[in-house]
């Protein structure tokens, strides 16, 4: 499987996930998943999201700019490193953004978010 | 090992051996090691070594805003997610940017880099 193409296409799904369909970004994850929201911590797939769907505002738009990957290691995972722009409803500026995730590989040969970190750049 | 107090200790003295020796940030890669600076990718202690001792500027200061941390799966790895800001010397603003490492125990029960991503958000 090309990284590159497997990182893109993730990138891509999880953020047009994100900006018309917040809950269905719960498959992505599992018991074993960790997301740091601006330094919250939550595990899990319910508590993740959860903390997602419940951000204070309605509608958003991810705008990316930066898609870099590497592997992670022996066991086929894969670090995918995101910056972009997030621009919310309503609001004049969009906000800068970086994101990383720890994507792991499943049995069905599909991937799962196992490391979710993300951070406004308040530019 | 307590996670927090390592990804602690690791950033403070990446930065400050960044900011004062950056060839002497070379022991902290292994062959295995991979850098991707601003898009750009190298790989083994010595090449990555090599683009920051070569980058374009001679003096440095990290700040750093944010540091997160997770572990990261089944070998004991740590992710350790950084945002700041980098001030040049001679330039009047400073940039932000953010940078991930994936630090993977060694067998003396310290660690080295795995993964390391470098973006600049240009702010």
């Amino acid at each position: 499987m090309d990284p590159e193409a497997v990182s893109k296409a993730f990138v891509e799904h999880y953020y047009s996930t994100f900006d018309t369909n917040r809950g269905g970004l719960g498959s992505l994850y599992q018991e074993s998943s960790m997301l740091t929201f601006e330094g919250q911590k939550f595990q899990g797939s319910q508590n993740i999201t959860g903390k997602l769907t419940s951000l204070p505002f309605q509608q958003c738009q991810h705008h990316i700019s930066t898609v870099d990957f590497q592997p992670s290691g022996p066991v086929g995972g894969m670090l995918v490193f995101v910056s972009g722009n997030l621009q919310l409803s309503g609001e004049q500026h969009a906000l800068k953004f970086s994101q990383m995730f720890h994507l792991m590989p499943t049995p069905q040969g599909s991937f799962y978010v196992l490391n979710d970190i993300f951070r406004l750049n308040y530019a």
